[in-house]
């Protein structure tokens, strides 16, 4: 029985959101994707409308090159509202972690928890373009692609702001797995596989 | 039926050479690590004694900074031993390749094939002096850990400079995995689900 928490880091379109939506309806345990915007909204007593701008983003002044710590400073005013909007949502994480296992996907969650099971998922842009296609034939290949180099762009500079580690580098999880090769299906049976021996 | 060559890549003492061995005889495909050695020894013409003086190292003259090409030179003499030592093993390794299905540790051999599906094994250093330890019961601890410290320097500048690509970056792997957590056996059975779904 898996006591501890998955997280998933994933580049855009390579089936993160898939693979956790599959661990946790096998193993029954909650999924947090987007559904951490609103619990996070919340916690920062932000409207919905007013924290989007500042979610999942990196402040921009010119006082706030250095990463922040993880614990909280008291008045908040002091740091800037994107830092404020991480600690909040490292809060809203560590609060769902005590509850019990879970998969939660991206927000950094494989540092800002310290005994969870890290994933890591990826694919060859041609992969990625081809599966989100896949999913919304309307779309423009272009288009799509130009939304996979930004999207992945800043997820890297997210995770390196925020937690002073190089985004996926093997060895900051425990199983990296690409989607082009085998599928979301392949990746799925392999973490399941992985995850039977697991101390 | 697997038709492509399993490449593997390793932190030292992560157990690659066991995962190897095991996927070996599972899949009844033959198994290079060591026996590479010998068989480049051959192809440049060397005595094992004068070719273990360049093996898996990189030059230190200051006319060979830029990495080598991958195809061949002639004369031959016109490039650093090392590197002619890694042309030649590229070319066993490629010589191998062509025969069929097979399993090669290390070797920057993930760069030097195309088509071939690619592993890496690590752990964290902890984990990895305790795996060698319990298999040399009588080897020093603090010994031990300067021996993968080194080794890993190695092999990541080694890799570094023939391939020009980053060792460990998860996205240079189809799949990776930490055996501190799961174990040898885990990343073991992780890798034959993940095979099972390769097209």
């Amino acid at each position: 029985m898996l006591d501890r928490v998955i997280t998933i880091s994933r580049e855009f379109g390579s089936g993160g959101r898939e693979l956790g939506m599959k661990l946790s309806e096998k193993l029954e345990i909650p999924f947090y994707d987007k559904e951490l915007i609103s619990l996070t909204a919340q916690e920062t007593n932000m409207s919905v409308t007013e924290f989007l701008n500042y979610y999942e983003s990196i402040p921009v002044t010119e006082q706030s090159l250095e990463p922040p710590l993880y614990t909280s400073f008291s008045p908040l005013y002091e740091i800037p509202i994107s830092d404020q909007v991480f600690l909040a949502q490292s809060r809203v994480i560590k609060s769902l972690a005590e509850k019990g296992p879970c998969i939660i996907v991206g927000r950094c969650a494989d540092r800002v928890l310290e005994d969870s099971i890290n994933l890591f998922i990826y694919a060859g842009i041609e992969h990625r373009i081809e599966r989100i296609i896949s999913l919304n034939k309307d779309l423009d290949p272009q288009l799509v692609e130009n939304k996979i180099r930004e999207t992945d762009r800043k997820r890297k500079d997210y995770y390196q702001y925020y937690t002073g580690c190089e985004w996926g580098k093997a060895q900051n999880y425990h199983l990296c797995l690409d989607s082009g090769l085998a599928g979301v299906e392949g990746c799925y049976q392999a973490v399941l596989s992985y995850l039977g021996h697991c101390i």
